[in-house]
């Protein structure tokens, strides 16, 4: 858990399943040294007794305290929040002005202060510093995330299709027109909380969609793809669908190919773009995307086929929802943000099968 | 199994996924006499070896003869063809041809005869008798199916597909376009064949589409629509996913509404088009299909929805493969056919959970 | 749902998993008329709403009464209690004494008094009504069935145990000494509530021993053996696992062999034993029993196997908990208590794969 | 992938579960450098066709290459054996002349020669390396470990039952008399091969016990637990079980405890014993072992509970049979054996959920 001149990083809401991911990496990150773990239900209790399988971590002796302890910005450098959707908007703005730089693994910071009462509910309680959040996906926006005192850490649906998509459209491969997302995911997205609809008798062979046509993430891929460029971006209709798995995001985009783009043009316009990238793996042509192959692993993978006989350009894209879907792609911006190589501490293998 | 004036009725294929679910419930069936069983590997051993889960049947003891047995024909008023595609265009003209009637759960009666080099990479070798096929799809062409001599039953997919867009197409609810259709399907669809893409370990937790843009259903669902009019047929790209689930169908289909249609709209002319339909289920608006309801039963849940937003209209429907996919719709049939009560022996409950 | 000569049978409890499996099989039992569905936190909703895979059974729209309606004795003639242990020892007395007979679901009739404080935390509280129950396992107590006014269902575990053990018991092939019992479960038999511990997430993967040894199947194992002789009855140690399964009970009993017991012995004992049992499936030496094969059936499989070199007999069982281990077998009592045919709405036929 | 100075090491049979498993691990050791990768049918594929997970390791692109290349031994200072059962007693001899130091991961030189026959069905090749071999139980027999030339790394179900059972026979704590092990295994110990019986509809909902009472683990379980003493060892009647998992391997022992042992002195001589040991986690009394929390990770979680009312001592144990179970163990002698750390590149932070 890092030397003595290692980074200072605080995890604010270790008790989630976002927050136990965090907590697993930074653990064994040897540049970081964990400082402080928030919670609000579980204060007191160790690490060990809310994350059994973390018990023989280093990490598994430290007692969770509470959120808002307003000194945990004196003890950390960074603090990473991995709280429910409208807790950092509220909790952010007092760590920033401290001096901490946050990254946010929630949906807070991610989209334009007038969107949040449709897509989350609530009014942003800090539009100024809204507008200084970087959107944290390194793959598009590295630079930006180098120095960013606030950075956005995309949602888990967000991160291949913006990966997908935004090469095609920079390349002028894309007729203008809605994006068609069809999203499957397991049930970690849902974090620890249980509920009818997410026991183990209720989800084994089951396949429903659920909570269309008003999922948050459908204005964040407007937005990463707004960002990307070029403009305008496109309309969204994104349909999220659970299937019986635990870790792994699929999706499959859907929109119009211009004349004359192939499989073969589009797959090698997403090579060519993610050649150097150690977290992208664009499949050769008649290749498929599996979401199993890059459990517990940083990785995306991406898939381009295009249909001639429909005019359809499809991109298939797989992550961990909990590692380049969330917490690996936290550390990864944590690494780009203190200076460490990217890599470090987050797998490329999967843990297959 | 039927008293002495049952209907005689033989099951080729019947060591197959398909084969056995058909057996399951005829051998249930108070109207029903099985007369012969066929198979091709598994000739000569009985039923309960080849399907344990039926050994306390009826027909637990019955043994599998050969498929080319003429004299089946003789034996049987009504044959089942539970084979590989390719198999029954082979074998049912000459079962006709001796006065049989034949439901062919394969794809070999379903396109027309140029479709077959191109779809199913073989020359059809009967176009005569598959001009005089019925799509035995009953709650769009049950009187055609009641005269039927052959009846190709359709395919998992393109029933809940044909179910649900049918209606919408007639009431001139969608725009003209293309029809894209994102399906899910556990893995008894792929039969029992054992591969290293159909084992346990390669299956949980993994979602991946396969066999995209080639799927032999993508022209059964252009078929379907067709002849449930109006003219002209969408164009359809489809793209099947594999999860990891055993029974289940889940499709999405995606297309463009018309000006003014609603969810409410598309709902309603779902639920008044079935209204009188024991084995479809429209759901209300907001409540969402779900596979492993109708899992063990032959129901079809539909659900409609129009994203306002981007103007598309978007309708999910599930069914388990083996019963209103295969199976379960091929005793409709047969229930038609043969004058039966339409829902003899085909429960309308899920096995749940 | 019967004619108007159907016996009228109500079910408490509807709303649970045991109780909507008990109205999945009545609703589709042609000598049954359901009259009442009973429940707690439920009442005022349609069966449709709290099960929806039942909407489309002919008890779609029955709604839920409240459960301590007196008057329902009145117009049931038999009452099935589907219901948290301890609702049913509190409720059944003024349904007996009103004239009704009660197939009681829960653990609330099944022990000697004495056992309720240790095991199941409470004193009971109608020990005379108690002394009259039969305990409802047909193979073994089939004319008690018949005649009694009240039965205690069999708990799912002591089921197949009772089943395998008794016949070996009774044929002198067993030493005395402690009954090890390990036990295998899915998740159903936790019922709908949702903990963490019964989540999507935490039991994909997972399997995990729990309440050992303080399981209340442990003393009706023991009571089975007693009631079905020879006197005395071991004691037993039993150890049950959470397995990531929905359906299902796998229970491996291990004793000792008395010198000369062979599997073959052992297995010609239970075979000749349940030779005209249509719900009970021996295995010849070598098979093995499997609990998906019985999934959606009321068949329990039975294998036998002597470890010589150890002298170990090993006995193992398998069924659907919710059908040969609950709703199934009530129907079974059911029918034997009204006189029906024992295997009616009983499929023997497991729902595979 | 290591330094120049970075021990030299061969896996071969890298193209199976366990083989891709090591490889996954020893790409990420600092210490390692890999050399070579040997495989039978998938000779002159790359890692990353054959375990696309493994991509975008460093020894992606490596080549697969013959087995039985002698020059290997020239090459590799340290040589892994994970082959199906047979090869490596004939392969590894000629490695070891040559020098080299070799780490099996079959059942090759685990039990004595005289049981080959009859538990692997061939005659030991090399009896005189098999005496010479040590039993790679780090925290049993760590000093033989580091000066071995051959390891006989342990079986999956032996692990955990040697590690629980040993401490509690030392102590005394446990009467004579045979050891009954109940367990439970996920699907990837099977290997990838693809039968009818390991596909995903074949499992899902399954448990189902397995090759019982002729499973080789049977002997090792004796064997290991005759070495680690004090003699005699008892027998030992084993009935392994199937369970729809991927990973883990629970195992429930049923001993006899003696007069006196209760829960807590069980649990507290296991607690003691394995105080400072980084991949033995044992719980308190009234927690309960869980695969999951394991899984992805080298730790094994183990429990002791005695059943008072019957004097039965059970102890529970669960591992990772990928990791503690094969290839996470194989890592760990080799840590011992180079001299390494030996937690080195081994997470004890299981992948949850």
């Amino acid at each position: 858990m890092g030397g003595t001149d290692a980074i200072r990083v605080a995890v604010l809401g270790a008790s989630g399943s976002t927050g136990g991911e965090l907590v697993r990496l930074l653990a064994a990150h040897p540049g970081v040294r964990l400082v402080a773990l928030g919670a609000r239900d579980s204060v007191g209790r160790t690490l060990a007794e809310v994350h059994p399988h973390l018990a023989s971590t280093a990490a598994g002796g430290m007692t969770l305290e509470p959120l808002d302890d307003a000194e945990v910005a004196g003890r950390a450098e960074v603090v990473c929040c991995a709280l429910p959707h409208g807790a950092s908007a509220a909790l952010a703005p007092a760590l920033l002005e401290a001096g901490a730089r946050v990254i946010d693994l929630a949906g807070d910071f991610r989209l334009p202060a007038e969107a949040y009462p449709a897509w989350y509910g609530f009014e942003h309680p800090a539009p100024a510093w809204l507008r200084k959040a970087v959107y944290g996906l390194p793959e598009l926006f590295r630079e930006e995330v180098r120095g960013a005192q606030l950075v956005a850490n995309p949602g888990c649906y967000p991160t291949p299709v913006a990966l997908g998509m935004a090469p095609l459209r920079a390349a002028g491969l894309l007729k203008s027109g809605p994006l068609l997302v069809d999203g499957k995911t397991g049930l970690s997205g849902a974090g620890k909380a249980a509920t009818e609809a997410t026991t183990f008798v209720a989800t084994e062979d089951s396949v429903r969609p659920y909570r269309f046509p008003r999922h948050q993430h459908t204005p964040e891929m407007e937005r990463a793809l707004e960002l990307a460029g070029p403009a305008p971006a496109p309309v969204v209709s994104f349909v999220p669908h659970l299937v019986p798995a635990v870790r792994g995001v699929l999706i499959t985009c859907y929109a119009r190919a211009v004349e004359g783009a192939t499989t073969d043009s589009l797959s090698e316009t997403l090579a060519s773009t993610y050649r150097d990238e150690p977290f992208v793996r664009v499949l050769a042509p008649g290749e498929m995307v599996d979401s199993k192959r890059v459990r517990g692993s940083n990785v995306v993978e991406l898939q381009a086929v295009v249909d001639e006989r429909t005019g359809t350009a499809v991109v298939a894209g797989a992550i961990d929802n909990l590692m380049k879907g969330a917490a690996g792609q936290a550390v990864q911006n944590l690494n780009l943000m203190a200076g460490f190589e990217e890599t470090t501490a987050l797998p490329v293998a999967g843990v297959y099968p």
